[in-house]
């Protein structure tokens, strides 16, 4: 007996043994995202759950040459012979500046304060409301449009919805990016806050895996380091 | 212009193209997987293939506290502010020696040799069939079983499964892996050799995300460190 | 010409220029640590400065079989060809909870406030002053004594020393542990605050790279993650 | 008592040792390549191998904004609280196709085949000599010179050096790259084939935390990752 429980699996001779199911009952009966609700929560998802499990994990997956994409696509291009280490470069990019936001914007909408004020506070101490804002998608980010509409249209919209809007009409203009509702709908699906940043994670592997295996048929590795090399001067120290 | 190309997508200010369609569309109509096989080959898949692929992540996302798993939830007890890093840690063990082979036996499968003249000269070099075998599955694989069998129920096996159970009875006793079929049924099915290993670092890619947001609430990593590192005895060189 | 500016170094088709000097003029004229300083800083060490670099990245480098080795060493074991993603899995511990807080240290000691009255305050908020206890080292920890004392017997203890000193009698008895004469010593040396996060993730490389090549000899990965596995039990939720 | 054994080092409460001696005793007496030494053989080492130690490690570190680089401050760009997952980041990149090839050419040289011989197999397997060729210094690595120069100097060419030439004369005029006498000069010093690559790895190391130091100051992996997106187009697939 050990000193220590995980309530997830584990693997015996005959079997293995998923949150207290037989793994090889599950196999054919649940998709790979109820299967990672189950992974995660402890419970298969009401349809609900799975239905926006499934939004979010789409939505979040691709934008195109992103960083992480980037920074994963020279990686394979020096080390061609490591699929996972070009993955695990590429996850590493997933910091709180873009992607991680969605578990900042859930505490934001956990703590329940006041959006004016929140928003005045933050700005007083010369922070940045989470959630808000977007490098490309300036007006308006159509992904966070569409989960909302969805969202809407399946009544799940609940309490933490509503207060993302409170807090978009309090920033406004700057438009609500993927990350608020993301967290917003997770919570009013009674996700906790610790599971909202593994929809982002799970979804950019996705991303990533694909740009790899593009990478193998079309290399593009070199030539983005190249580009990236040409746009940055040295510029040694003046002889003093 | 660029002086690259890629064909999976791209961020424009009001719109996200993925292969050639509008993001916004595809939000609420394609489930995660079948999202993973569009971005992965470029064509949404067919139900055999959408069905197959959630078998298949379904199969290898869990199996226990994997070094994987161990490795990761250690690298949490370090540094909790970093689930990325976390993640990445594990997916850095997602090498041949146990998650890895599904490519190696998608090589092997391609290659179409006689499985008992294969296996006679892989043994004569001092190798291992890739596919076969398993540390805790000494007798079976139950996952392996089950793909078989729903790969045979649902009519999709074909040449490449065929080999897969020919290599078996070369092999045998030896029990196959889960990697074998996740190998034959997706060259089965079309997957191109390149797309394989996605599979299985996608999966488990979940069962990280699952390991690590228990550790958040439940830590065990520095339990785990502190019973590997006791397992080990330092033994300084002897006086000369 | 390039929009962003990098004053570090750069390849030419016959020679490589550091720091706006010639690499070939400075192989076998600086040791590795005068050319770390240099890289770091842009200038060539003081005798000093050179003398507590290599101190410090000698302290700090080995201690057994911690986490971080551990997690490299199964990932080695799980993907033996790739000695870089073990050497980076081992790296992705190198957090905040022992190894990241030279660099809290020297935030703490920058911001030059009353002893007392910080580590109260700390206390008050239910935080931990970085830089003091350790899970082995209980009493007292010895490589921060013999920084401590070979800064003295050399000069260079100054007004960060001085203040790690204070610290050290508001905390008692919970002993100083490495992490805060590393802190102190390099910024009484004059090196940045954002300097001193390098030199303990520098020195751990050192020892995960070692503790790889005994891994490569002498495989001790999987023995590892089977203890630490055997040190948790499955327990799955109970029938309702 | 463990089941395993290590001989590199363990932590006790009022001591550390490392490969049977007092850390405490090391601190001040090795520098830091001395301790790399001791750390990854067991044993001190000899002027000569203290003096070529440090002459690799300094020619290796640094080569201007390569991918490795680039990729690293990308990362941190996107993550800017995490340096270790920068660094490992761009350690991932650490592979074959460029600076990993110091092990290959270390394995070239042990097997002791006749150059021209080996030269013309390697040709007609359609494979690439290792240590031979770099995309920036098409006629003549610097560094390489400059090691083989010091190497003759100082009297340590044994062997592997004059063999390591015998390829040069057989790929002329294809340059020999850094990787060659790195290896040549390493084996004729004695250390093993598996410590070769070490030396790459924590010379890259010592870059990477310079980069990493500079982009904290002077970001550039927006910038960066900006340009290497620019060189890329994305073409959808036609409609059919």
């Amino acid at each position: 007996m050990g000193a220590g429980v995980t309530r997830i699996g584990r693997a015996y001779p005959d079997r293995v043994e998923v949150r207290g199911r037989d793994l090889a009952e599950l196999i054919g009966r649940l998709s790979f995202t109820e299967f990672f609700h189950l992974l995660l929560t402890g419970e298969e998802p009401t349809d609900d759950q799975r239905f926006f499990l499934d939004v979010l994990l789409v939505a979040i997956a691709e934008h195109g040459l992103m960083p992480t994409n980037v920074a994963a696509r020279m990686t394979l291009a020096a080390d061609p012979g490591s699929l996972q280490g070009a993955v695990a470069a590429g996850i590493l990019g997933a910091g709180p500046v873009v992607l991680g936001t969605a578990e900042e914007c859930a505490r934001l909408l956990a703590t329940g304060g006041d959006p004016e004020t929140v928003v005045r506070e933050i700005g007083a101490a010369g922070g940045k409301v989470p959630g808000f804002g977007h490098p490309v998608h300036k007006l308006l980010d159509p992904r966070a449009e569409r989960i909302l509409e969805l969202a809407d249209e399946r009544g799940v919209s609940g309490a933490h919805v509503a207060l993302a809007r409170r807090f978009r009409d309090a920033v406004a203009p700057l438009p609500m990016n993927v990350s608020m509702p993301i967290a917003a709908v997770m919570l009013d699906l009674g996700f906790p806050e610790s599971a909202v940043k593994a929809v982002p994670i799970l979804a950019r592997t996705a991303s990533l895996l694909a740009h790899l295996a593009e990478e193998r048929e079309q290399p593009l590795g070199l030539l983005l380091a190249r580009a990236a090399e040409k746009a940055v001067e040295y510029r040694p120290p003046e002889p003093t």
